[in-house]
């Protein structure tokens, strides 16, 4: 999702790319007017070196991109305003809080290709008597921080007090949607069952709602959508939610992590329940679901015993899971026919479909 | 702080029992309120219970009274309208964020006399493949999941659009504030030094900050206080946040743990550095500044042992501590002669400097 992401349909553009940079000025200078400043100035170097260098490692910005296609979805002015940016940047802001404290919860050593905040804290403070507590304790609490900011990031966005109270009101579910996915998301991890639903509730929490939805559903509210408009966008984003995760779980045991930037292992040995997961202990032989009810979730899985469940899931699930992806990708393209957008905001979202599927990373 | 906190100034007196009664019940409903309806209904159960278990094992809820009593100082109805004390319980609720956070920093098994958050989920989960991990990664998203919960119920306390913007502002810097002053200390524990400044620093964020000037400053905000009542409330708070948290690093090491309800040993342990330890390396005799540098942050620290420090601990620098608490004791109250606040105001806020300096847990 890089590159040529300006989508033309017929005579109109919409270039994906500058909104991303400008995204990214928002979150570059919020950040860097912290080290400068007040309170924060007084905080060691590393804190804002290492949170600017995990913001700026890479991401694919789909959450603040699709906050700013709500809002010119809902009729919004086709410029975006400053103030709107700023809304979108504080919403991935928040995302970096999540993915910090995720990848603690995960023991995930890399992210986007680079040592994870809580692995960068401990290699930084190796001369410490515990740098493995240290670094985790240390991005406890910078996740902690990024939330914090990132909401400071959205008060200061200068909204009108009514754009501002109906962002808190979208804002308040998506951030408890994502703790709700990820509660679940805990739960079940290590727990391998053939419990579809429970996967596509986890999924429904995560990546449908925070993700997808409350995203596109900011934007509008910023822009004082129609109920016409909001309806259309959960259209679109229930379906394209749960194809994103789809493919996320794939690429979480079958992707390149020289492309993805993330171990194909960490999912395996933390046994994460996937709907991929579900559907193969639905369907294999007995012998094999009882193969993969052993080999998930072992900490100390090795690439031949990876192998050998991605040989089981491939056998009993993978098809099914890619099948589940194509019906999804053409309910999300198909919501968006007669949706009430500017064309040039249905080609975007239907462009960000075709990249959330075909990704390889 | 409990029992007879009816201060009466004259024939005036508030009634801090009836504030602290009307913030619980907030945060009852608002808590039971998630149980029964919306998204958060599909969580399990144990999210809820050991939540609303945490809330209400104790806690002196010295934020939102200090809240109210700011609310009241800056010429607020006497009443307290029901936005103003859900305000303050929302302060309430963000602290309880940061302590499930910290319990876990800390690696504490107490407080409040009853597991922390993380032990009682991990006990809860006792027939996982891990369960201290699996307590230990919930309780981070548990916490989580208390903060977005705290802004939400500021969100939905029906304030004015002038008084939500006010409280963002403090809120903002109260929120940044103690992550500062965490990870400050962090960075200190386990290094033991001479340095009364740095412990002093990291005193000014979390507790003169965000226990005390801060949350005053929410409810004069609230309240569209005049510039000398904030001014005046600053004057209070400062000695008064010092004071606090210098009484609570003694009672982190000479406390009985039957009344403080958490261990006399972790601080030891942990080797954290506070104004008591920087005073005893600074004056302790050559031999004795090594033994206690030896034996500060020894996680293994047995009841002998932190006799020895705590003997060391007294001898060079308790009665300085002690003075110090005194003399800044002397200063809030000072502050409040002639500050422009209601009279029975200045007298809850003199009885809270007694309560916070005085207390024995």
């Amino acid at each position: 999702m890089s590159a040529t992401s300006g989508t033309a349909i017929g005579s109109t553009t919409l270039d994906l790319d500058a909104i991303r940079t400008r995204v990214d000025a928002e979150l570059d200078s919020f950040v860097r007017e912290k080290a400068g400043s007040g309170a924060a100035a007084r905080l060691p170097e590393e804190v804002i070196v290492t949170l600017h260098g995990f913001l700026f490692a890479g991401g694919k910005r789909i959450r603040p991109l699709l906050c700013v296609l709500g809002w010119l979805a809902g009729g919004g002015d086709p410029a975006v305003p400053e103030p709107v940016v700023r809304a979108a940047a504080s919403v991935e802001l928040f995302h970096a809080s999540v993915l910090i404290h995720d990848d603690i919860i995960d023991d995930s050593d890399t992210r986007r290709d680079r040592p994870t905040v809580h692995r960068t804290l401990t290699d930084r403070h190796r001369d410490r008597r515990d740098p493995d507590r240290f670094g985790t304790h240390a991005a406890i609490v910078l996740g902690d921080l990024a939330m914090v900011w990132a909401a400071e990031l959205l008060h200061t966005a200068r909204l009108t007090a009514s754009q501002l109270g109906a962002a808190l009101t979208v804002l308040d579910s998506m951030r408890a949607d994502v703790m709700y996915g990820q509660y679940l998301d805990l739960l079940a991890t290590a727990c391998p069952s053939s419990d579809l639903d429970r996967a596509l509730e986890i999924v429904r929490y995560k990546t449908v709602s925070y993700t997808c939805d409350r995203p596109l559903q900011l934007g509008a509210a910023l822009a004082g959508a129609s109920p016409a408009v909001r309806v259309a966008l959960t259209a679109y984003a229930r379906p394209l939610g749960e194809a994103f995760q789809l493919r996320d779980d794939l690429l979480g045991v079958y992707g390149d992590p020289a492309r993805s930037g993330k171990s194909n292992l960490e999912d395996l040995r933390d046994g994460k329940h996937t709907a991929l997961v579900a559907l193969a202990l639905e369907h294999a032989t007995t012998a094999d679901a009882a193969r993969l009810r052993e080999l998930l979730g072992n900490p100390d899985l090795d690439e031949r015993q990876a192998d050998s469940c991605r040989a089981i899931l491939t056998a009993a699930a993978r098809p099914r899971v890619e099948e589940m992806i194509t019906t999804r990708w053409e309910q999300a393209k198909h919501a968006l026919i007669d949706a009430p957008f500017p064309v040039e905001v249905a080609g975007a979202l239907s462009w960000l479909a075709d990249a959330a599927v075909l990704r390889t990373s």
